[in-house]
């Protein structure tokens, strides 16, 4: 579990971090109707500007600023956008890094990887397999591991989102949020506790939060479509799950469809080029999954931004 | 000539146009240290993110707002994005709209130009052509004409966008402005005047204002390469040659290749995914062509991301 004081201390330790690494980035305000939505306003959290393309930054760093480092560096296991924050950082930090991917992880994610400096290792067909081969790694070196979305300073680096957007235009009435392990929500949830209403989006075909919460605990789901390689995580973390049991009332699930057609409306129609991961805000609201009050703030979080850009032509 | 009054007269007019119709587009303040540029802060003002893709919105809607409208709606001949912005206009306010584009136009514009309900006439080898034809035409049907960058209510619009960043974030230092015909930069030069150095950029392969500065008037120059279907205007307008002789100090020209190479940092590394035309500002800082003080605040217009996304793979 963790709670706003540890994300109040990773936003003192980040101040650490080398100038120009963390980005503040824009969050852009449009009157609902400028999405065909009814809301009076839509916050667009443009977090995929984020160094290394996603919000996966602000944890990696928090947690390599937190911990001691040795010659052995860092190593981590990832679908591809943990991994690419956590090869950024250990460069920004002048400390090498080792990425254990599955094999679901796209051509561009690792070829972005190898750019940044980190070794990449691909096994496993699945995120989970990765992280087994990663755990066993690390036993052998010693390199300080970062988790992906389970460890209190990934997640309270996260949370520094929410201070972000806080301190950028207040607090939004709702906070709509795509969800693989959890990292991203248990941050958010743990700074605006029951100030903002957050909202947890997956896709049907990546349950992990929803069916957790049939089943009143973290549970193995079956992974698959359109955002797997973002939000495949098998099962969610358990910080978010102690995180979001405790502010979170809602979890929606989006299909494929829906998340591709926003993905499409947000290249078409905002030039904003997003993996589909950060499309589930939209989807939500253009389906109706969430249905906003007339009067109400939503903030969308887009989140991420690592694909090959020819999908979206 | 338009001075400061034309835009002030545009941001009251404005006002009418249809609800989340124009943006206000994030202004993106970075250290120049994010950049890796000597500049204490590189300000990115992200105005690709302008409905219908690009600034050009800006001055299409001023205008219609500015005239009266028939039955026989608007018409305009452009390479693309003011063709698109007039159509987006024009169907925002329910008039028809004719387009004429020259050859050279990508197929990605007279998609979205058809999208947006618009007739679309390909014809001619370069944008001047385009214009004879859409002359004629406009003679035949007394359709509001709209021209791409030479009209008092078209610069006046663009010139909202220097207010929009003013009320954001103060007066910059400089403002890097990419130059076709030279409607944005008439109306960014006319809206700060003295208070900020406004500088001109060109692909050397589109030198318009370089030329008609060399010249002493305007004249005529052949245009091709990277941005020429964005910034291949064959001669300066007379409007932004008046605004730009009064108050830019400054015209410089760009290799294709530092354009392109700006515009690939813009998406590996920021995820700003744009068309060549909105990189100049990024190309002069990286290759040098023009160099900050290192205190110095300097404001990059990224102007456009009308194009084929698969060109960024
Ligand atoms: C772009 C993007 N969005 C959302 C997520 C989900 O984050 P979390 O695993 O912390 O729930 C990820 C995780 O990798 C991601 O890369
Ligand atoms: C994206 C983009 N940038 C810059 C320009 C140049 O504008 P102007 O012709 O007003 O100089 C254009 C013109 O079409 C454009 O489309």
């Amino acid at each position: 579990m963790i709670d706003r004081s540890d994300i109040e201390s990773a936003l003192t330790r980040l101040k650490q971090a080398p100038v120009g690494f963390l980005r503040q980035t824009p969050l852009w305000r449009l009157p609902g109707a400028a999405l065909g939505v009814a809301a009076a306003e839509v916050w667009l959290k443009l977090e995929h500007l984020q160094v290394g393309g996603s919000f996966k930054a602000r944890g990696m760093m928090n947690r390599l600023l937190a911990q001691p480092l040795t010659q052995a560096g860092v190593i981590v296991a990832s679908g591809g956008n943990a991994g690419i924050a956590t090869a950024a950082a250990a460069r920004a930090l002048g400390v090498r890094c080792e990425v254990f991917v599955p094999e679901v992880s796209p051509e561009a994610k690792r070829k972005k990887l190898r750019e940044l400096g980190a070794d990449v290792v691909v096994t496993g067909a699945v995120y989970a397999e990765a992280y087994q081969a990663c755990l066993a790694r690390q036993q052998a070196t010693g390199a300080l591991l970062t988790h992906a979305y389970d460890q209190p300073e990934v997640v309270a680096g996260a949370g520094t989102l929410g201070a972000e957007i806080e301190a950028q235009a207040g607090v939004p009435d709702s906070v709509l949020v795509s969800v693989g392990g959890g990292g991203l929500i248990g941050g958010l949830a743990a700074w605006f506790e029951q100030r903002s209403q957050v909202v947890a989006l997956e896709p049907e075909t990546a349950p992990t939060l929803f069916r957790a919460r049939e089943a009143g605990e973290p549970v193995d789901v079956a992974v698959s479509g359109i955002a797997a390689d973002s939000l495949g995580a098998k099962r969610i973390g358990d910080i978010a799950w102690a995180v979001t049991q405790a502010q979170v009332r809602q979890a929606l699930l989006l299909s494929d469809e829906s998340i591709a057609r926003a993905r499409h409306t947000l290249w078409s129609e905002f030039k904003l080029a997003v993996e589909p991961a950060a499309a589930l805000g939209l989807a939500a609201l253009q389906s109706g999954a969430y249905r906003p009050r007339a009067d109400e703030k939503v903030c969308l979080i887009v989140c991420g931004a690592n694909f090959d850009p020819s999908a979206l032509a």
